[in-house]
């Protein structure tokens, strides 16, 4: 069963008085995972010259993740059109299983997290569709669900024509991480 | 009457000397608010769940910003297409007081802010409309106005074909803020 | 002769032990500049009303650069339609070459550039267009040369239907900067 917080689960939301009341004992981002059923893939490859990750001082920059899914997407075109809504839901989520696995391979455990910063969402969508918030918060759900209000962050999504192997969305992160 | 550091107000880009030369006594950023008239509105509701900022260490993010008018879009569609360059140059005016809301709600004061660092405007445009710098000076010509040289920021323009709500603009910011 | 690390230069990336490795006497960002026959334009006029870079403690921040030459454009149009990838991959390293430009007239020397951080770009993108990584590998890959591993960078890599000016693209950067 999954508890958050102690608090009425059909309002995970309510939790907000203070960033570190859903960290108890017992409960770490990688407990928390781990009762979610998650297991991290390997760090995907870089389509190109670039790292999945930098590190400055405490902020750390991944690179803008796909949905892929042992090295391949699972589908490809634009929300609105090839894509469902339900099926970019679904591959939001694993572009930020995706930046976990980054986060956890460079720093160790995801317990060493301070705070989610910031996202930004690209959602490759067809002309009329403008619910790139809707796709989005299957990524931000899971960063709460796994850091509690240290999940919580600030966010753009936008609408973009095309993506990297016609990728259906491409998401970045910044995180604060621990000394 | 609008006095921009004492200096020729046609030019008012001139004022370049010292990051403090546009800040004297009885002409703070929350003074100047005031001598544009300005009254900042509620902070508005994200549309998904995410927060409308994240700080970490001097550093404030604020997410996407809507040109929303008490919840509400003004105008939707896109720029050279269902909105005029006009109208877009209000609605990037609109994001921008809409992020100085946000600022002024978690810090207290403008006055608080040391710099803005960054914007980044997503412009929901038309095939063949190129003149995204147009329409977010409003937005860059607000914060030096406010910040006077503590306004000056880095900045990004660029193009999307749509965004959340058909909004026809998207702004985010990163400002530094004192301790 | 360009002498990367002095390792197999058919695998430049396989310098990976240390972040200084590359750097030894005589062969400073500057000196690679240099023998890489590369001399750094002005630099570029902003578009609109801020500035082309803001430093927030060690962070750098570049604003969007285009691939401008001598002020202007070598070509305009998306990359699949009016600008082939071959064109679109100078651009590339010629918007690197003006992020360049301004960061030295800014701290000096690019030597007392500490670290790469991040680099976002935007190609102006044919709907079928999805080879942006190809594009930015011509910035990541200079960027790598010049400054060794002190060039990797995370990258977020996205199409975009059209950018100001009709600029085939637009790349923003973030580095680390020395005190």
């Amino acid at each position: 069963m999954l508890l958050l917080c102690g608090i009425d689960a059909s309002n995970p939301y309510a939790c907000i008085l203070h960033p570190f009341s859903c960290i108890f004992e017992g409960m770490t981002p990688e407990n928390r995972l781990r009762e979610l059923g998650i297991t991290l893939p390997e760090v995907p490859q870089p389509l190109g010259s670039y790292v999945p990750f930098v590190r400055t001082g405490n902020l750390f920059y991944v690179s803008g993740m796909l949905p892929l899914k042992e090295g391949k997407l699972v589908r490809t075109g634009r929300v609105g059109d090839a894509v469902t809504l339900q099926e970019a839901i679904e591959d939001a989520r694993s572009a930020a299983i995706n930046a976990l696995a980054v986060v956890r391979s460079a720093i160790g455990t995801l317990d060493n997290v301070e705070q989610c910063i910031k996202i930004t969402g690209y959602i490759a969508s067809s002309p009329d569709f403008t619910d790139q918030p809707m796709v989005l918060n299957s990524a931000s759900d899971l960063l709460f669900e796994i850091f509690g209000e240290s999940g919580r962050h600030a966010r753009a999504a936008v609408g973009v024509p095309v993506l990297p192997m016609n990728s259906p969305l491409e998401i970045e992160f910044i995180f604060e991480v621990r000394q």
